[in-house]
């Protein structure tokens, strides 16, 4: 373990650039000071934000560059004007070449992980990265992916998914041998797409030491908290994230409105207002901010791009969890274990076929 | 349009079977008394239920049958001792004989649909019939569909999806032209799946006059009230709706909590407690109870199995609105214009890729 955990920032990413990225690194530097930051961005724009930051000033360095990867590029667009110049690729670039730990950036999902798949490639024994985030539940969080890097992935992506996520949740939950469950459907007809049922047979089928499999779970349990990891591919895993997300904001909209209808109400609100707060802070998206991007030689997170300080400083403490709790040499042993585990596997869902 | 609305009512279906089945017709019949009853299900069981509702016994007709579904037969099984025989059976049959309008059955899925495929068959220009309901939001409700019926759907089959899931709006709603989008995710390199992709291109070249296609939707505009009618194939439709009913229920837990732990928020509650019932009977499951199978020669209500009495009667309402807007009449009108708008579409998609 390094004596100090390096961030390699991507200064000019998400809709705010600069001015919620430099603040957001602050917020995470009171929280662990053992942080150290390098920035990447443009010097005339992160300067004068660094000025008057002593503290964040004397535990950063910077790296100028004028270039910029834009929130609606594509990735195409993004790789071509941006490679080995952009602030995005550079703070990638650090996590490849040692002299970051991990690299946090709020610019665009596509062009970031198209970035770090070029750059940093998959691990050996993966073949698609996926994008993994904490959701809070009833028991308290669990990790869910793919949120939308992998679309459509078979039986053995979504075997890959359940060893990068049970290493995740076992990092950042302290668990020995997390519970992981396979996203499906309960219509008793169809039973859900082949590969997931392929999985479900290779999963139920292989030794996992490191997690237990305990079947399929449906869209209401991973609200309930029913296991650690709710392993789904990208496609749906990120219409389950944004229709829960909407569903909170719905929620909270019509509680609002209904709670300013009447004097009573208001007051109501105002004795019970203790609650309503803890709920928010329990529902912050900003709290579950950060995507991990797994199965990449190295940790890089996705922030959303149009979080702000608070939200931005939660996205640089997950990258600096993942970092002290040295997620890719677990994700490492994994593989290792997941590639003599799934030889019998394997065998036997061709048998079953 | 019929003097009196005939529905016919698999009274075994369902955790409870007829002692949820029939109180919740009767609570229906209150609201609509032209409605006429047909139950299907064992006289021994169903009788002394009729004999103590004067009213509703009045309304009904009992046809006898000992074969009833369970809720963990598998298709297959239900079809091998159900058919022609089984109470879920015979209610759909009526549909089909034209001795009832609609049927409702609070049965298992599988069952449910394997059943009405095989006798009601799909509409002409219809691949795969879909299982559609209506999700409360912040502008009222819309329509969403598939919930799990049709797996991995092709374009084709989206297409097909948003002409019946319009024609159902347009019912409900009382819209001349409903707004359709749909569900896609929003991460820009992969752009979703292959088959939503080409179904955005042949809705975005044909020509709809039964509805305005306005693009791609994600998961947060379900709750939002984007669009009218939101379009996704089955095993995310599933999943999206019951992670919304699990996040509904999460939030509803914490703010409980949250407002038992000291004297001030109870009484904070109690001040604020019309807005908090609001707020419940807004989300209140019972009355978004009822999927609606669309695209077969006959309409037919699944009901929610675990429901009780009251969201019983919220299905039967749904079987009692469609028939009386002539839903199936309006599906047909739309898919002769689907059939000559589609045309022109197909040969734009098949250029272009």
């Amino acid at each position: 373990m390094p004596q100090k955990v390096c961030i390699a920032l991507d200064a000019m990413g998400g809709d705010h650039g600069a001015a919620m990225v430099v603040p957001g690194a602050e917020l995470s530097l009171k929280r662990h000071p053992d942080i150290e930051f390098l920035l990447f961005g443009d010097r005339l724009v992160v300067e004068p934000l660094l000025e008057s930051r002593p503290q964040l000033k004397a535990a950063s360095n910077l790296v100028h560059t004028d270039v910029a990867v834009q929130m609606h590029d594509k990735p195409s667009q993004a790789l071509r004007k941006g490679r080995r110049r952009s602030s995005m690729w550079l703070a990638v670039d650090a996590v490849k070449k040692g002299e970051a730990d991990v690299a946090v950036s709020a610019g665009n999902t596509g062009a970031l992980m198209a970035t770090a798949k070029i750059d940093l490639r998959t691990m050996a024994g993966i073949d698609r990265p996926a994008i993994a985030a904490l959701w809070p539940n009833l028991k308290g969080e669990s990790v869910v992916l793919d949120l939308g890097a992998s679309i459509g992935g078979d039986a053995g992506h979504l075997v890959e998914l359940a060893t990068m996520g049970s290493a995740m949740a076992s990092v950042l939950f302290g668990l020995d041998r997390p519970t992981v469950g396979l996203l499906n459907i309960g219509v008793e007809e169809v039973k859900g797409l082949e590969a997931v049922r392929e999985a479900g047979q290779m999963l139920r089928a292989g030794e996992w030491p490191q997690f237990e499999y305990v079947g399929f779970v449906e869209g209401d349990d991973i609200g309930k908290g029913t296991v650690d990891v709710v392993v789904t591919e990208g496609f749906s895993g990120n219409i389950a994230l944004k229709t829960a997300e909407g569903t909170a904001r719905q929620l909270g909209q019509y509680l609002k409105q209904e709670m300013n209808r009447s004097v009573a109400r208001r007051l109501g609100y105002f004795l019970a207002r203790g609650a309503f707060r803890a709920l928010a802070g329990k529902m912050d998206p900003r709290k579950s901010n950060g995507g991990v991007f797994l199965g990449l030689n190295g940790v890089v997170i996705k922030s959303h791009g149009g979080t702000d300080a608070e939200g931005f400083a939660y996205a640089v403490d997950l990258g600096y969890d993942m970092v002290r709790h040295e997620l890719l040499a677990k994700i490492g042993q994994s593989l290792t274990r997941h590639c003599r585990a799934t030889v019998p596997a394997r065998a036997v869902a061709g048998a079953a076929s």
